[in-house]
């Protein structure tokens, strides 16, 4: 560990903890760079600023829209990535601010895990070109236009016709994603390491059209046929680009797998249970 | 039965239905006007045309939407309603168009019920004003903005403070609405004669958000507190305005019904299991 | 105010609570009786011992099952109840343990509201006679047999054909049921003194067979066509008789109301909002 | 292809059609055996007979559940297996009867695919020692006892705990099994070559308790703590053994899978859309 990079959601709490933090690695030899939370510094057509190659790891401080930011920037690295929830524990931000320079203490003397977690990739194509290209951690959304009454998405598996949703939306998440917005429209919990993709449907009309599960090497092709509303990409949850009737969203997993940080006491379980409740009613 | 409205979709097999209807009708010595589809040529901020005030019944040719456009064209007149579908069964429109002829041979000589229905009356209150102020059969639907990732619909019940629903929106229905959009959100199938108000949150954050049914005399206000990104108000599947986070939506029963004709064989059961598919998974 | 009689869960903190709770009242003049936890010392082929017909009225020290045993208990005597819970929160013992003497003093001085509550009367036809009829607050439920892989309970309203439910079982609930059983199959919640029955299958086969509620005024026949493996009735919780496919199990709305005391302070959202987390996910 | 044994439901449309193949088989040469639905005849305690060793293929002629009997028969021979449905399409039966020949053609041809699915095996230890080992397709389902409440059922994962299920009772299921009775209580659709078992808790108290989704290298230990009421052990729909809060259950991946085959024109899609009726509501 010789270079971190610190990204940073914009709350003077967060903004704190990276500077002592960011002081703390200073006076044991580590270089460290600040960025300010990526994701809303950015959008879908702007493309992210690329990381230091040399990035030993990086961390977040903030919430899971901070890390998912992050995750952004790093992309394709393999770089390490740690988050450090500032406010209330996080799917993705499972260590509790409080607890930092033991963390950090573990992180520097190489005490931790690399749990690999899978990543989908997105693309646009629009006449033949691929006009938007993306890499995400939770899910991709498409969903119907402000205006419309209702999408038809069209959805194929391998060129493999599946149906035509007519929903508020269609919702492809990873299992990490399984716990994010895929939850709320109805899906399962997914352990977070597995290999699959979920298409969750938003309101669907056809009421039997239930989450559906897949293996990790299908394609999935959709197309939304409305030519009077056009429809909304959204991908890990920074709304994006209007897509037209003509589009089709490729989605499948990613090449490479994001590498989280886990350190000693991490238990996936323990996370969700505490996120859900499971205590009580 | 002197003078009966038409209200027709604009489609070939509607308007010829009607065409054929309206002269059936006046060989019988009944006086006939038609409108074209009042929904799709009308919106929230120009108020629908009146209908003459002599008008016995109104029938409407088309689909559910259709219906609801007849509806909202009526108004608050108590002017009796039928519906004649013209393609797959509606649950406002449960009149198969090939029995045309034999139900408006009952309608003619009075061989048929009123089944009156609750409306909820919806208004927008802006700086004190009251801006937007209509009556709903199905459903008023309050949706966060585009750009937004959730909305926070702050909730109240007769004054009381009853939640901050964090969610994709929220579905204030009436019964008849139950078996609509609330129905794809996860809302359960309420009898039609009802009185009672369902709010039905539209993927919730909070799992437990569960689908509330509030007795018919209460009064629901509802605010948005998202400054950056506004949101949208639908009242019966027509989507309408924009509005602020200062905006108050104020939901409550309208004070007059809307009075259906049922003419006989109608069950509403069986309109139930037909559209939901009882007979299979 | 003048005899008032105590139910009591066979647990040392809520019989510590009701000698206290007596001496209390006593020393004020009020005549206590007590009754060790009625659901627990009784079944329902054994009829509830009848309360003496001077009670004021009845408080219980429990939870929500001790406070059903209390409401079986004064039946239709449409005598007063109240709930103490010794434990957590309930949806029926809404006092807590640690307000009992200001609740006490408060009913005494009759500073307290009466709400009433609809209940279902259930009862078995078996070879035309009714060998089973009991009243409940929450719910009937019919329930396939142990051995069944399935149940096929044929229903109808008002002596129309509804549909077979091929499901695990029924849940007939009332508007204070739905957040007891029918909760956790899938229902709504319903404000508790609308005038509404809902009908919950649990684990419909059907996935369209969704909750459906019903006006008061309906009578409910279902009967379990089931030949081999018999099925359940379980009447508020109490896991009751076998039921042969012979029987029909006929429920409507009960004749009487149960009176339920609600003192100072009451409000039907917060109970809502504390025992479903309404604040965390 | 020489020796093939056929599993019959005893339904005389199924005998005819089994009598028909057999025939038809005999007169190309095969040897045929033909056993009565196996699942019918035999139960948990009586272990299932043993196929010759030497069958080049099973075909179950009935619905899902002769198909699981014939299933339970081979047992982790690898022996192959065809399921022709007499009546309507099944998940596990895709092959219409009116198919049949060219079916049987096809297969006698090698014209066909292996699908290899994975079994879950699932076992009780009582006092140290494994009282029942069997194998499933579809799910074991642990149930509460007749006259218990509800089900609190202690549950771990790889040795770390997990929660209390409080719940009518837990389905552990396969992939294949997702669309069985997981898909009732509220399960997603698992494509059926996945890799995976799904917890699906049965009306769970916690309204959180939303089905889990695990590796396929997890071992599920579960355990009933209710010493009054006992609890049921139900093994593919065969319901079984009552088991008693000193009972662990364990399960986990079955060491070998099932090789179902499918013919020409097999899409698993067509039939998920057909069992649930994706083209209506």
């Amino acid at each position: 560990m010789k270079k971190i990079g610190l990204v940073v959601k914009k709350r003077p709490e967060a903004e704190r903890a990276a500077l002592e933090a960011s002081e703390w690695l200073r006076k044991r030899g580590i270089e460290v760079i600040i960025e300010q939370d990526i994701l809303a510094i950015s959008d879908l057509t702007s493309p992210f600023p690329n990381p230091p190659s040399d990035l030993s790891c990086v961390i977040s401080f903030g919430g899971d829209g901070t890390f998912l930011g992050a995750a952004h920037w790093i992309e394709d690295s393999r770089i390490p990535i740690l988050g450090i929830n500032m406010g209330s524990l996080g799917f993705l931000t499972d260590v509790a601010g409080e607890r930092i320079f033991s963390v950090l203490a573990d992180v520097l003397s190489g005490d931790f895990c690399i749990e690999k977690r899978m990543l989908l990739s997105a693309s646009v194509i629009r006449d033949g070109s691929e006009v938007i290209a993306q890499t995400v951690l939770n899910e991709v959304v498409i969903n119907k236009g402000m205006l419309a009454r209702i999408a038809h998405i069209r959805t194929s598996i391998d060129d493999l016709y599946l149906t035509t949703f007519k929903a508020d939306g269609l919702i492809i998440a990873t299992p990490t994603g399984s716990t994010a917005y895929s939850l709320s429209a109805g899906g399962p919990i997914m352990y977070p390491t597995l290999q699959t993709i979920i298409i969750t449907p938003i309101c669907p009309f056809t009421l039997t059209n239930r989450p559906l599960i897949l293996p990790d090497h299908v394609v999935i092709n959709a197309n939304v046929g409305d030519k009077d509303y056009g429809s909304f990409l959204t991908l890990d949850g920074q709304v994006g680009s209007e897509i037209t009737s003509e589009d089709i969203v490729v989605i499948q997993k990613a090449p490479h797998a994001i590498h989280l940080i886990k350190t000693r006491g991490y238990n996936y379980f323990e996370v969700l249970k505490n996120k859900l409740g499971w205590s009580g009613r």
